[in-house]
């Protein structure tokens, strides 16, 4: 199958490269860079000198609609939505990293984001994609509105207790930390490695735009709308998202049980692994691959329940759960060139 | 003044001399180390080379009541508490740093740091130094438990709306985060650098000893008992403390408004810092330095209050509190020796 | 093939479990760790948690022998000189990635190493795995000592210019730097996150034992034996090693015509990548991959040749080039089971 | 004595702000900076609220040079040559830490610093402000050019074999690695967090405009011209430069032979330390303090001796050294405002 990339110079879209160079049915035949267009992906990447040489190309809506089956869209919020209708409208499938299309309300997206959303009625026609729990659904999506990172980490952490209503859902607090890649390539003075390195810092608190993602994605499951706590942070690494989220029991029930209900949820996603009671993932431990790890723990003492999640970012929070996304979409093994062991160290 | 610490190679034993050294009423004239008795001080940190030529003592109770007039405890739990009452009773102020006189309940110290507690005859004397709130009971001391780093965080951070009862105390929860400096300078492959560096973990969840210090403070306040959540991170950073506290307000007020009562009720203190509405204070902005820095933000759609509070964990979470103490204890102005702006970048 | 891994709780060993799940023709049957036979791999690794489900086993030689065709030893230096031999007598190929084999001169490894060598009739029967200089005698070894992971990242810099003769052997200086997994899993003060975090320190300076190990080598290419300056040093990262390579030209040449004649020396060599001229390597766009990237510069001020060359320690500098020789000595496709792209950002 | 600072909201200009402020003489009156004038520095830099409360300003020559004694122009390369001779005229002394007035020959500027040079006058005029070295000179300065941070160690590090002619010249090769403060606060794709953590990267190789501040130096120091082979590192921390430098001894001489000359050549000298036999310093031992600290080892089968020196590059290698020279200016013992401890861990 022929894929193209568009937004060739992000963080999301060499990691869809360095993935889908393992994969054994996709050949990216094209990737598109504006800026760049011209110059090879090695010249702004030297990692894949020698491995992947491409020349980056300007876009052409027609020639790509022409020259591939399924394009991705890696590219900063407010920039697919102009993209997408057309190559849907030539039979193109997309799958899009950005915002764009997983609010369903244009009126949230523009609150929240600050930009014009995307056309009704291509809202519409999008599937959220986060795969464990949308399976179905997104084998027969012509358009993919691959979730956030923090969607991704927050939502595999809470739904077993959702579907179970096993938590009073008005007292969902998040606390959510974040690598640096998380904020993209873009150069600025909040990601200069003097002010984030040996530095802790809260940010954009209130304010997140993943935040009516995920309030969206519970209401669907819960029929109820509930606004949640979520408060990010920027931690001195590259890699890795942890969420930390807690929220009151509705009934007395121990860690031992909660882990069960986990553990036979997750049973068949072999992409989320629950650890063992009393002990935690850390971030490092997913790094490179499209785990979600996720430990918890019932305190007797407050009666609440404590649930750590957490993802690489740029894989499960947003290129692996990409292809993860494909393979559903192709009838494929969902494993299929996602099978990496995380780095470590 | 002559003064002497206790635990000479542990890091807030090394950051005590660091602070005491631009101390202009305190000379430090003995250190204490059983390990490394006979050797110098800068053998075991070269960064003190021609700075402190110490050499290293092991402990002699009845030589130091008669050489010096206070005494720092820097000591692993489980020490100090052997070590202070000989003190006190050759009539030598203490001042410790460990965890060992801070809880009011041997029974309580027992079930959380595992260790058999203290003389309770020396526990009802001493007097718990979060030296902002408990000014006045310091200044008349014989001896200081030292608050924990997470405490002393978390407590500024809260102290103004648990005073003024502007929060429902029952949902506090409270997501703490560390730098790696708070474990201590012994081995372990828990501070490892490849198993630290570019990861984030959770650690000691829901068993944590700093939780009991923290509740017996809200306790004394409120009159109430009341357990709290209170979850652990460890941050791959040297130095620094981050509390994000998160509780239900009782009241519907404004940032602004909830802004204006930490301003006053911080006015008189130099080192608790409150930053103007929008903006939230990071770790590194405190580093090296006594000051505590506060942001806080209530979110209208959740009617909850979320604060962040930052310190240096070794500095206000440890030695420069510790001096503050002292300053107190002496009637210094309580900054004598506290000037250091903090070292950024 | 059926392989083991011995010294199974080290990194290079984990690294090795990583990297051969993805080889097609290899299959781990048996992980050996002394110290912590009986549990399960990930209990140590949690990161291998659901892919590589194995405990951990003890060594017996007898049955070792009989379940695998090959084993790697990644022990620390002075065990594998005791194991080595039963596995050889019974016909097991082995692939050591410690030193014991490494320098054919029993006399220096003591005096190097500061252990006793191995018997001299093995030292005599090792391949020095050097993957890209030595593949010839790598097909038919039955002993490989795989190279360290300094000495990989040097030979590879130096060789093109030592085998032309292009400068002068004399004045050889190398600047080597590498990341802390280097030393390995135990623990010390000197791999202390808080150490070494924000600190740059030189260690082991004219004493390491990875400078006889690249003397031999040389010596063998030059027929001279020329003692070098090799200096270490630790840099607060996990995973890299850079050599900067300093020595004065034999003759007046561009840094284009030296480009030219290490992209011809390396042409065929899939893992070795030259860059162009103006532009050098760094660490990260290696990490992860078992690449070897080389820039360099000739100085028409000074006369003298810099050559930069990257590798990550824990693949192409131990166990990605074990992989290599591997496949090598089976006459597979060099490059089976090392296609990963380097991990970047 | 009023003081200004030019070059506001760089990470020179607000590390003597730093500095200063525990200047017991100094009074920081005036920080220009036209791009952010009108806002408080601490809009800029939240870490001194509440200790430097100052409005940032535009630059009024006239009225500078009326309202301080002395100005500290910390401005990027190419801008205080402009601003010197205003200030000069008005008799006002002046300290710049930029590199416009380093080198003697305007032609080697531009050369290397590919700008415009300042006025051949007013490079006649300035004095070379490596303070241990050019005590007396700077003592009757009018305008100080303040030494980079590379050449600060690196000089410091060379003088005592320079000066005692212990090593070949001709041989002198330095492997510079910083910090990356050293690169200054402007954001730019080489200081993005995500390309500089875990990451260590080679630059401006054989280019550096540090090249020729040193050669100038040991020129005047020999008497002759001597190019010298330097090449500067990037490495994943904030603060601290090591220089590691190598030459070939002209006589036979023991390590403890050379120590004790270089504790002789700067046993006056408060802030070089000296390092015993068989010990280096890392950069961490020195950081946010004015130490330059220095170890060295010969090496007796090369006949080369190897130097290490670290600094932090804000401290001696910029407004440390700066302060150290405005105390030389004035007569005040070297070390006023400058008795920090390193910060450590």
């Amino acid at each position: 199958m022929k894929a193209a990339i568009i937004g060739g110079t992000g963080y999301s879209s060499v990691e869809l490269v360095r993935l889908l160079h393992q994969h054994p049915f996709v050949d990216v035949t094209t990737i598109i860079s504006n800026s760049q267009a011209g110059s090879m992906l090695h010249e702004t990447y030297p990692h894949v000198t020698c491995v992947v040489e491409q020349t980056l190309q300007s876009l052409d809506l027609n020639k790509l609609s022409q020259s591939v089956e399924i394009v991705f869209l890696a590219t900063p919020s407010g920039v697919s939505k102009s993209i997408v209708p057309g190559l849907m409208e030539n039979g193109v499938k997309c799958i899009d990293l950005s915002g764009d299309f997983r609010l369903r309300s244009a009126q949230s997206y523009e609150e929240w984001y600050k930009h014009t959303a995307a056309d009704e009625r291509y809202l519409a026609k999008a599937t959220y994609g986060l795969s464990e729990i949308y399976e179905e659904q997104i084998k027969s999506a012509t358009l993919i509105a691959n979730p956030g990172c923090y969607p991704t980490a927050t939502l595999l952490g809470l739904m077993p207790v959702i579907k179970n209503k096993l938590i009073d859902n008005k007292t969902i607090i998040i606390d959510a930390k974040s690598g640096v890649s998380g904020a993209g390539r873009s150069v600025s003075m909040g990601t200069h490695f003097a002010e984030v390195n040996e530095n802790l810092k809260a940010y954009k608190i209130g304010a997140h735009q993943h935040i009516p993602e995920i309030e969206q994605t519970l209401q669907n499951e819960t029929g109820q709308s509930q606004a949640i706590t979520f408060t990010t942070h920027l931690v001195p690494m590259t890699r890795g998202i942890m969420c930390t989220m807690h929220a009151n029991l509705s009934d007395v029930i121990t860690t031992s049980d909660v882990l069960q209900l986990y553990n036979e949820f997750y049973q068949a996603h072999h992409f989320v692994r629950v650890r063992p009671e009393g002990t935690f993932p850390s971030t490092k431990e997913v790094l490179g691959s499209n785990f979600c790890d996720i430990g918890l723990h019932v305190d007797a003492r407050t009666g609440r329940l404590t649930i750590i999640s957490v993802i690489d970012n740029l894989v499960k929070g947003a290129s692996g759960q990409a292809i993860q996304n494909l393979n559903l979409l192709n009838g494929w093994d969902v494993r299929t060139g996602l099978l990496e062991v995380p780095v470590y160290p």
